[in-house]
């Protein structure tokens, strides 16, 4: 075993978490008032297909977090490496991050970024805290699906490409 | 928007999926009768670093959903590429993943695979039970951190490295 043990458990999630890769999504919803809020979260994955479920966590301190709390409809995009841009403008300061005319309303009156890979319209079912963060549930409704383009990576804090297939 | 709807929210779940990437995690525990069961997961994610919790989501018809519900504790393996015959062994027949010796007993007399990027020993915090799944809720008590190896990722039903960073 060559593995150097680390006692602390935050520093041992953070140092894991380097390692360990994510898919990059881009959730939005609206506000109670109607205005368009959403975060780039690495968090998103699959929770059962009969019905299709999907979860991905929030943290309570977020900006989003209010409009979370309220908000019946999500939708989830998966992004590609020519989402680059969106990825870092949906993780950085929140008032700048509708300011451009690359999305638009769809189904249930959402924000719409409509240069993704794929786009997930569901329902949010529920919404269970944990500490300061909370793992939210969705029921998808409907898909939109864009083309098969390269997955947009997460990993060792950098954004990165899909690399080789393996046999 | 050049989406194709997808009216049917099973399909459109697993087309979206398809085009989201995943790391990929080995998660290992023992059951009542003290014998290792353990299963690769897409879906291992951080739920926040004070306390450090980590999640991932269980079918409750999966071979390892007995031992799930009754482990104290699991060990949570992040995958390199040098990792993908463990993957595929994990997620293969039930009865094959622990012949090899490949593994070692750790704390908590966990099953360790030693020759992983990075190993998490944490305490099951919550299983919560969402239809036929599970979110599983874990807090980390330690880890076993080893090289800062390549990722493995799976991406279009397929295990893939990771590829070029993005500035």
């Amino acid at each position: 075993m060559t593995f150097v043990n680390e006692p602390n458990p935050t520093e041992a999630l953070r140092a894991v978490f380097r390692r360990h890769a994510s898919g990059v999504s881009v959730i939005t919803m609206n506000d109670p008032e109607g205005e368009p809020v959403g975060f780039t979260a690495t968090s998103m994955t699959s929770l059962g297909a009969n019905p299709p479920l999907a979860s991905f966590n929030v943290a309570s301190g977020a900006s989003s977090w209010r409009a979370m709390n309220t908000a019946e409809y999500v939708a989830i995009h998966t992004l590609g490496t020519g989402n680059l841009e969106l990825a870092k403008k949906m993780a950085a300061a929140h008032e700048n991050r509708f300011i451009d005319s690359d999305w638009s309303r769809g189904a249930h009156d959402l924000p719409i970024f409509t240069d993704t890979s794929a786009v997930l319209i569901a329902k949010v079912r529920e919404i269970h805290a944990v500490e300061s963060n909370a793992v939210v549930i969705v029921e998808i409704q409907e898909g939109l699906i864009g083309s098969e383009a390269d997955a947009l990576i997460y990993h060792q804090r950098a954004y990165k490409a899909t690399g080789a297939t393996f046999e």
